[in-house]
């Protein structure tokens, strides 16, 4: 709970056959998960549930990008690192690489919001909760660019 | 609301670039997807959600079998048929065809159960709500072998 | 065959249980799935396939991007309108929104880009082939801003 | 490559956010990826590849069940175990538990067979090649139920 503030998490996976489409290559709708399940990571990491049973707040993605540089296969190991590039009031933003061996095979951005529930089910937007952003920090050489 | 009980569903489907996998044919999970989704249709059909917000049960997969004859290749169209084979007090089993023009590609079984959401997150079977069970019947035929 | 080239797709679509996350909204994956189906219905629309049985070329993405503005509910109705932003001598850039009723749900961008496979299972950039290219052109209004 | 044949394969697992529903618990069709991931993980624990760069067979799935006894949330750790219960000439059946902890959430059974690719596109049922066929056995105390 002392613990330093996390910033950074690097997930090593394995391509599933599932993910891999008709050309032999991971479908990029898979990259966006792949995002996200580092992401998750990190917050394990930082001592948290991004989707606690029972949450008060949750955190919707409001934008996200990808450039492919390279395909990856069937059973091929890679990472995936996120970064921390901005916190702000309401909002988190990361960076992310997906990396075989020495090889750069995506870079993506996303950005995510905190919001509330509220009656009708609207989702309104809300300051992340100050327990929740104490375990973050924007990762070192990130922060002038965030 | 005065309509007959509905027994059947026939979802007319095209196949997504993203379920084909890297043998060129629909990676088998999404059969289960497929014969969900016309399972759903059906309900509509019968003027229902399976899931509408607010919901006090919903209807969890107890079992489900698949037999695969013959593949599916991206764009090709087809046909869910699903049938409702048996409704008890508290379950109801389908069985469902996958047919590509006189061509059956695979056949299915699927049985879901009424649950009430109880303290602690607990899902318990219940009887299916009149209203909910009144919109259904066995469809033509099927009545014995349930 | 002597149709107009085509730039522009709407495909109706309605969500399905297996595409919502359990924040009850449709998770942000499925989002770049839509678009990617409304490309290949552009495609054909153009009298095209994307991926026919022992294509020459592909077309892998190569960059992309999604703005969500507001969240899609299971059984909701909604369109994705695709469009055609540039065809330069390799690559397409579409343009992409989501749309429920008059409410913008989210916009999106996506560049794909034409590879030949070549020995040792690389894929290298091509000219988009002719017969292709000329079923396709830039959407009124998007030339500018390509 | 001494080594003896493999029979079993047991797959630790954390359950992802884009596998749950809205209900919060795993969706019904995430059971049979989960189970295919074991079954490659138990080919590669064998020193093969179910689907390897120039495949002259491949393995497509032609029935598969499950029975869902409990259900999988976000973030739990869970045991994909996999068996071979019998090798034919042409064809591996596996039964599958899935657990967490000391809880039995789901258990399957697939069957799988060896196809060789024709002209025409066409998959035709094959031996599986004796080099395929060395590296597996039947678990112990399946090889009367098979």
């Amino acid at each position: 709970m002392a613990s330093a503030p996390k910033s950074e998490y690097r997930l090593r996976r394995r391509v599933q056959f599932h993910e891999v489409d008709s050309a032999g290559i991971v479908h990029f709708s898979w990259f966006f998960r792949y995002m996200e399940e580092a992401e998750h990571a990190l917050w394990r990491e930082a001592g948290l549930s991004i989707a606690p049973p029972g949450a008060e707040v949750a955190f919707p993605r409001v934008s996200t990008s990808f450039d492919f540089r390279s395909p990856l296969r069937f059973e091929e190991e890679f990472d995936v690192r996120i970064r921390i590039a901005a916190i702000s009031g309401k909002s988190i933003r990361y960076v992310c690489d997906v990396i075989r061996g020495d090889v750069l095979i995506a870079a993506a951005t996303m950005t995510v919001t905190c919001v509330r529930r509220e009656p009708g089910d609207v989702l309104k937007a809300t300051a992340i909760p100050a327990d929740i952003a104490a375990r973050f920090a924007v990762a070192p050489g990130l922060d002038a660019e965030a």
